[in-house]
């Protein structure tokens, strides 16, 4: 068995995990920082969907650079951890031992496929969103000459499954559990309006139902259709499972690692494990929401970057005590030529978790005056609490600036900005580039919250 | 002479004016809210440059609304105050004679044009960019059949006209007394890219010079060249001056409001003038920078929203202590397909004026992976103290994005966000819309900024 030294040891290589050495080589130039990773090649994780339709076309237009890494002087290896001696600080692969000083897991998700669906896996047909390249090339190639296709969950990756093979000129039909789609990211008058351009692009959206069969009625191991709880039966020739990731955590299980309510590897405000030599970051730790401190099943590259800055800054000690407070969930994306985005908690949660909250609203464009060639309607939501006015939860439909303008929000939620703030503060405005001065909709919102709360 | 009566007389209907009225109405909704205004057709100020080409071609699409304004109760005359009684508290039209309480000043600004040039104004060819419809009307139809065009200026309003009449096939020369355009909203690393799009676009660009004559050598009134101080003589069809703009204070000095360093009514963080009862906001009023707390001359629709929202609830006593602190000069404007931003203080003027700074920066793309076909190489520059990391300014070059990037770092600088809160932020990144999260440029270039402390 070959033995290898390292003084920091990170077991995968998605962006948690390249964000995390990257940042460790920074912050300790003299530590030698090993990365471990299975695969070679790496897909970028958020562009999967855009690798199904004209988008991207191809994983090849979808890989990972590993970026800094070699020039920083930090070694990768292509290997699996298959065990851990905790006491030792030793893991192990099939023929190494690898000697660390500290350790991350980074070891991702996969797709979660329920009980009841999981022997369906086994047909030709029936795929999940796995970050996997040769999956990802299997599940294209057999898709790219079916026309019907059935996918199961509305979550952003389902959605962006769904148009981009919609543009594909493909038969989609989309089912939710719930009764709008991208549920928790928005409130329902936000996802009505995504709804809309989904039936628009003439994706068929079927709610409140769920797959309970798989059925290959054959028996040639080929599917054929999906049967749902209500009864209905929908024949296809393809069956896209997006019903959400789980944390890869096997390894932190074995080795006695803490796990939290949704089984990810328990952490605190540093990424720290309950040992402090050991540290997890990415959608493999356990997760709780910004706002509300509940456990959270958000999985995002973004809150794993910066996760990754946390854990990578802290390993030889508490060196910038802001850490990692949960995920304030930022999202974005693009459906048809509209961006849809959301931060922190949407009015509906807000609600349910018993908080005090007023809420602002406005709809404008994006360019001013509206007459600019390229102008979109905009809309901005603001939720905030009653007492105090802090920003909680924005939700953002608009052109492509959407996906900045919600990092606007981000940081006014982080840095726990209130709507008084807001209602003055001074932003750039250009007719080709934003809204008007005088309706910038970010300000007006925060001023129809205060205006709600008086 | 007709008698009026209001509570708040509001004297502009520009920006500044029409939302210090909405505010004013919005926080004291018993109160009659008038505002005056010489014109009833306005024109959007800062899209007045797309009037000129193929953006928006005429002055109809740029016209302003009076918005929620008479819905909401607020009145509006069209007529020029020529006098006030300040102790009476009485302001006089040809005609009126409006009692009023609360009085604010929005009477805005008007082209700055050089004592050695003014004369030229009288020939045919010559034109300011004034915010006048009729005036655009006129000065847009001339140009109309003209081929050669010298601008003089280089600040926003002068490049942006530039491109706009380039993009129509005009031969446009422009003029700057600086080294290089855009001189203190970019470092000349950013200006520089700047102009290289603009000398793609056909335009000429002289630097460090300056126009001493404008001429008719004919005397038939019709410009036909200019000179330079360098003696270059340009011929040209026309000239349009984009030499800046000054304060409109002859009224307010009449009856002896205090003014500040470049002309402007002096006036505290709540927009009041030496009188409480006397408000000033918008372009008439003297401003001074958020940072350095001296004199301003940057003039910006979005300062004057900021100031208007200050002085609407602030008449009848301070109701939010923020108050205005300063112009944080957020700017952005398009260049080709490419976008530039900027907020707060550059590298330059922050080194001018003697503060102890440390710079980050970071090249990227907007979109992730950059396989993704819109994406467009983006630029983040951040300037922060050396002690403590206060982000004090920060520029952009990127796609149209650009323009709500730099309000989140326009946020920063107002919130006063150190490097040490931004290096680990949260934000959201998708692969149609931003950067990758692992790379994700203003955080990376507050890592930059720290590494370049230590």
């Amino acid at each position: 068995m070959e033995k290898i030294e390292c003084d920091v040891l990170i077991i995968g290589g998605g962006p948690a995990g390249a964000v995390s050495a990257v940042t460790a080589k920074m912050n300790y130039p003299d530590k030698e920082i090993l990365v471990i990773r299975e695969y070679k090649e790496q897909l970028v994780p958020c562009a999967i969907p855009y690798i199904f339709g004209n988008t991207l076309g191809s994983t090849q237009k979808d890989l990972g650079s590993c970026g800094q890494a070699k020039e920083m002087g930090i070694s990768t290896l292509i290997d699996k951890i298959t065990d851990i001696a905790i006491k030792d600080k030793i893991a192990f692969s099939a023929n190494k031992a690898i000697h660390f000083d500290k350790l991350i897991f980074a070891t991702g998700s996969q797709p979660f496929v329920h009980e009841s669906l999981q022997h369906a896996l086994a047909l030709n047909g029936v795929f999940t969103v796995s970050k996997h390249k040769n999956l990802i090339d299997k599940a294209k190639d057999y898709i790219t000459d079916k026309e019907d296709i059935v996918i199961v969950g509305t979550g952003f990756i389902g959605i962006e499954m769904a148009m981009e093979l919609a543009n594909s000129d493909k038969n989609i039909t989309i089912i939710g559990g719930s009764n709008h789609i991208l549920k928790g990211a928005f409130d329902t008058e936000v996802a009505i309006e995504a709804e809309k351009i989904l039936i628009e692009s003439k994706v068929t959206f079927i709610s409140n139902d769920r797959v309970c069969e798989i059925i290959d009625k054959n028996g040639d191991n080929i599917v054929n259709s999906v049967k749902l709880k209500s009864g209905k039966i929908i024949d296809t020739q393809v069956v896209i499972l997006a019903t959400g990731y789980k944390p890869n955590t096997q390894l932190a299980k074995k080795i006695g690692l803490h796990l939290g309510t949704y089984g990810g590897i328990w952490v605190d405000e540093y990424m720290r494990t309950c040992n402090h030599d050991i540290f997890a970051v990415g959608d493999c730790s356990s997760r709780r929401t910004f706002i509300t401190k509940t456990a959270s099943k958000v999985m995002l590259a973004s809150t794993s970057s910066a996760e990754g800055r946390t854990a990578g800054s802290s390993l030889y000690g508490i060196k910038y005590i802001k850490g990692f407070s949960g995920t304030i969930a930022i999202f974005s994306t693009m459906i048809g030529d509209t961006a849809f985005s959301s931060a922190g908690v949407t009015q509906e949660e807000a609600i349910k978790s018993g908080m005090d909250i007023v809420v602002g609203t406005f709809s404008g464009m994006n360019r001013h005056p509206a007459t600019i060639p390229d102008a979109q309607k905009q809309f901005v939501k603001l939720i905030a609490t009653k007492h105090g006015g802090q920003i909680i939860g924005g939700q953002i439909i608009g052109g492509k600036e959407t996906g900045e303008m919600i990092n606007i929000i981000g940081l006014m939620i982080e840095t726990k900005q209130t709507i008084y703030h807001v209602m003055s503060m001074q932003v750039s405005t250009q007719p080709m580039l934003t809204a008007a001065p005088t309706n910038y909709p970010i300000v007006m919102a925060a001023i129809m919250a205060n205006k709600n709360i008086s």
